[in-house]
């Protein structure tokens, strides 16, 4: 492991000059190009590798209809033109795959079933990190992403999560952003008033 | 923005190569670095602009021994002995920031203060994805990191937080780890598993 900064390109693409983009380019995303970053997001880690995290990549004129319903009006047009959507969701049920995921400690599965709580709080956390590792890992591929909360989540649920344990969590629309359709970056906050030393 | 995937060296240590590490170097890491990575993690998004997460970056002997009652038995060596350990926790006050943070929506903090509910699943999920950002933002600066749920949340809360409404959330040992603690990688789950197509 190399402990030294990455290349300032990527530090720009991942962080620096990326965006939140609201209007896309008409270019279409490969599926290679969503297994792509699937490789990537799946290998940052969750609390005992639980990885509750899951993605639905709307890319269907079908799928898009469908999730039309559920989008609340202010993000209705860019989501209806990104060339994919990604519903980024968790599995209540994620600590089926806890004997695979987290083979050493055969138990682990008891200590969600024993808490319903905890295993949907542990599910919300780590599935939120998925899906940030999704935004910055379709950065790391040249994607451009537009993550959204402006929705129907039971809605999402019922169109896309019928008869499962899937929940919706966010939206993502992915593609090549088209810069015109940037608003100014907002500020953010100073160090001091997010955080501090001990 | 460049539309390439970023080169292979950062894609490895941010994502492929990089692990949970266990054992730490005994090298210290400056204040300064743990500003540089809070400039990086502060730039990537959350929903309207809130930025929910709160970072207490514990590397004090005094600080340590105040965390480590907290600390499940099987988190405290890695974590005594890792030059610094962040809380990561969100503000449930966020709201109060976003005339400065969202501006052009002067009622944004009435959609948080209307509704309790709404305002600490937001502040979860959005603290969540910058602890992400954390994570790879600590990558991208050099670190290694160690992100671990196993401790008592409302013991650091007592202990760090009293009298404000900041929530601990999860905590990230950072450092330059030492190989010979990392145990070999786990599975992950397919593509098939844990995504699909629409």
């Amino acid at each position: 492991m190399a402990h030294e900064t990455i290349d300032a390109a990527a530090l720009d693409q991942l962080f620096r000059e990326a965006r939140t983009q609201n209007k896309w380019q008409d270019t279409p995303v490969p599926d290679a190009k969503l297994h792509e970053l699937y490789e990537l997001l799946k290998l940052a880690p969750t609390s005992a590798n639980a990885s509750p995290g899951r993605f639905v990549f709307v890319r269907t004129p079908e799928g898009k209809a469908k999730l039309k319903e559920a989008l609340s009006a202010g993000n209705m047009e860019k989501t209806m033109n990104a060339p994919v959507t990604v519903i980024v969701a968790y599995d209540l049920d994620f600590y089926d795959k806890l004997p695979v995921l987290f083979p050493h400690a055969p138990d682990a599965k008891n200590w969600f079933t024993s808490s319903p709580s905890f295993a949907e709080q542990t599910a919300f956390r780590n599935g939120s990190l998925q899906g940030a590792y999704l935004i910055l890992a379709a950065r790391a591929v040249g994607l451009d992403a537009g993550p959204m909360s402006g929705f129907n989540n039971a809605k999402v649920d019922e169109l896309f999560f019928a008869g499962t344990r899937w929940k919706s969590n966010f939206l993502v629309n992915l593609g090549y952003g088209d810069p015109e359709g940037l608003f100014p970056r907002n500020p953010r906050l100073d160090f001091d008033e997010a955080a501090r030393f001990e």
